[in-house]
């Protein structure tokens, strides 16, 4: 399959389940809300090592949030275990100390909750006060007061949605991989939890010479090695490969994340392949082909 | 003591001492050096829910860096021990991951360092270069090799500076610290790791109705609940506060971002009185008096 | 009428009609359209000074531009004779020359029509290639190619939709005005030419004491000389008004970035009352009713 | 002559004289001193089509204003009558309407000075003040009141310094040209005024073959029709060539910008080739050999 040009995998990518919980950061101003949930959504690119995936899934209209402030939608992924104790801990350190910011749950209607319990913080002075519908503490703090919900839906999503964009040098698979990273913003119910939503550094499950490591380079894709590497997955031509890896709410809203992405990256000039990731589905249930959603 | 017209109190911050390390950031574009950067450098406010404390130090131009291109230097801080497994997690997982980075020891001079071993990353493919007269690993990854130097330098800095902008309302308090924060962007060897470098929810150690917290509201700054608290140390008239909290390599560092932001903030209409935390003498040996420093 | 305890004066703003283009922006990425846009609109906030009037409209997605790349969507507003020469002279400076750009007819469906032929830029090497059925030239210059529309659709649209954000103090106003803008780029069909949407400086036509000056100080609306001026409309107890001035495509949508605005305002401490500007009904024959649209 | 395996050509920029205005605008925060500065250099690119070149020089520390707050210093560069009138116009429509704004002489050393008068916009309230020891005139607003210098220095300085930056393909000559640009932002005394630093369509005078044309591609320089010109000078191998052009106070600082900028394309994998644009002396006095300043 070809699009613009662009060669496309007869491939698919291999996604996995993940709990998501969906927050909704509002603040006097859009700048401030993106402040907090910046910080809040940082070292959390992949549960390999960050104690999360967490992510910007999108602005939010004064019209969209509870109190009719702008507002940031931020998604967190991890196992469920996990995930409460890094909503709190984000919460509480990233988004209670920012300036003007208030929270509320994003899946009002999911049926599994988790409690963030921050109004213990106001040392008893905190009280309970209805905001936009949503039952919320009030909390005094040095600004004035903090307002949040404290009970958060939370639903099985999908982790590790992916495609890679394959350039004939660095700079066009990058400005390529940029292009599919600013699409997916568009897209709703997903985040690209690595830097600027691309990865440059791939990796494999475990390691062949380093029992002690947990992943290593995918070295089937790392074009400088290709003629030293005996089963190169790295097409002729190619000298740089970015990996674009998607969480989301649901299997079509990663699969829509792809397809845009992917549609995006094919316009930039010196892109001329298109793959995605797969471990033979050993890792997880999704498979999203890639001709299927194009 | 005034300064345009604002009140600044007879006080002085309380600082502690802190392990720091820092890590300058490279990449093809001033863009890409800070999405590493901001990545790196997330989920790290406060010691007391973060695994460390992180912050943007500053963009470097090429001319400054090792391998001549754009960069960002950021600081880490921890303690010994936590510092070394915070550096690798996070060049590990958000620096080695964006696109084009590489990264150099901050502090070539320092006599104690840390061992930042990535390049078992690279599987066996790995190999040494020097780089701008420095020691370097090269690792294989996907969008070509990955260039990193393995020991850091670092040194005894002082965490904990503050000061607290004081305002007739929140905005007034609120613009009075964002021109702080930005006054202080241009001090060489200090961060604010908090959000937009300004904190709206300063905290005490411990908490007194509820034991099983570790900090709490710092209720004698809290405006709203002013005649509440028998003690508060809320001036009359005052609105909201905000602290401004900074890590700095040394004393003098975090004293002269002190000093600028202070002159920054008082430049604001509004902001009515400026302060400083301290805890008597009891949390650490710093002692950096408002009166002496401007 | 108050919303959120913020008197809503019981006015109207009066606008006056304007020709309008509104080009698409394409580029490799969000960021270069964006910064072939912000030139492009740029010394362009009031036609009592600036040539024209113009602003960024939106970010359109790869799937809403002709080429399927990421967007920016610009107004520019004047009279018929103006804006003809304005959008040739503003595509030619400030989009031809910017990286990767191309741009495209955003009003497709507009009766009247004004040529912006650039393609004698091309010196006899230019020619024509249809690009998402749009029919375009394409001009050989040192990056590539440029290609772009060369017919755009004008339409009768709406200048000077307007209100006013007063607030206890200047920072407080100023982020009032803040949110209300944020809140307005949500808005299709309008932009706010002012630099980042805001106006400090709104006036009044003509000058009583210099008879050379087209346009000076609206006095009535100046807080710091309230007790000078006989007729103040400065209500007690307001230290600072900001306007944001609203140009679009059609009353119905300057009137809904009006509300929109207004809205997010309210949400802001410190703002006490929104009031709206006009000129008795000498001026233009629209009368937007703050109470209407609320 | 190669840098990094770049190969840079044996030739020089030519350059001519042209009028340059400093401005200091200083702002409640940086932010806001950047929206008014952007907003006043817009339209800016070329004396060709816009009414003068400006651009943002640098961002000024509070401690380096004289109002002690945050500031941006911009260029604006044209004939000396119309310099005049374009400082003017941009003052009044662009900064004084911008919130929080003050403006300060960029170039108080200067011999020659033009006037700027635009306290007549105060119709009578207006007053005289003395600000950081610059004589200002006070103006009552909407927002409060605006401070301004009304003489500002102008001196002789060299516009069109310049540099061609050519790659293997669009992406790669792009990221270089990008790198060049973030690395002249550092640089005292100089601006870019083309979107982003960076131009995609260099011009030559005139045109071959519609005489009424002022300037047109040049097409020696055109990639996609290398074939067909005759003595095309782009080089076997390049598929993209950008152009940076730098407007600068002297001679001095413009080889400076060039030389960094040179130094910083060649990083960027993918960079081929370094030449530069000349008329062969008959334009201007001023030939900026590239092997003299690397």
């Amino acid at each position: 399959m070809e699009i613009n040009g662009v060669t496309i995998d007869n491939t698919y990518a291999e996604a996995f389940p993940t709990w998501i919980a969906r927050v909704i950061i509002t603040a006097v101003t859009e700048e401030y809300a993106l402040k907090a949930a910046t910080e809040a959504t940082g070292f959390a690119t992949s549960a390999i090592g960050c104690p999360c995936e967490a992510g910007i899934e999108g602005v939010l209209e004064p019209d969209e949030t509870p109190d009719k402030r702008p507002g940031v939608s931020i998604l967190v992924c991890a196992s469920k275990k996990k995930l409460k104790e890094q909503v709190v801990e984000r919460l509480a350190e990233c988004v209670l100390t920012s300036a003007t910011t208030a929270v509320f749950n994003g899946l009002p209607n999911a049926e599994e909750k988790i409690a963030v319990k921050l109004h213990f913080f106001g040392d008893g002075y905190e009280y309970q006060k209805e905001v936009g519908g949503r039952k919320c503490w009030v909390i005094p703090i040095m600004e004035g007061e903090y307002i949040g919900e404290e009970e958060f839906g939370i639903v099985k999503g999908v982790a590790g949605g992916n495609f890679f964009v394959m350039g004939e040098n660095q700079m066009a698979a990058l400005m390529g991989a940029q292009a599919a990273s600013d699409a997916i913003q568009a897209v709703c119910g997903v985040i690209t939890s690595f830097p600027g939503g691309i990865v440059a550094s791939g990796s494999k499950v475990g390691s062949n010479k380093y029992k002690f490591m947990v992943a290593s380079t995918n070295e089937k894709y790392c074009p400088t090695i290709r003629e030293k590497v005996p089963d190169s997955k790295v097409p002729a031509g190619i000298k740089a490969v970015y990996e674009i890896v998607i969480d989301g709410l649901d299997e079509k809203a990663v699969a829509e994340a792809m397809a845009k992405g992917i549609r995006a990256a094919v316009t930039v000039p010196g892109v001329k392949f298109i793959s995605a990731g797969n471990f033979g589905g050993t890792l997880g249930p999704y498979k999203i082909e890639l001709s299927k959603i194009l």
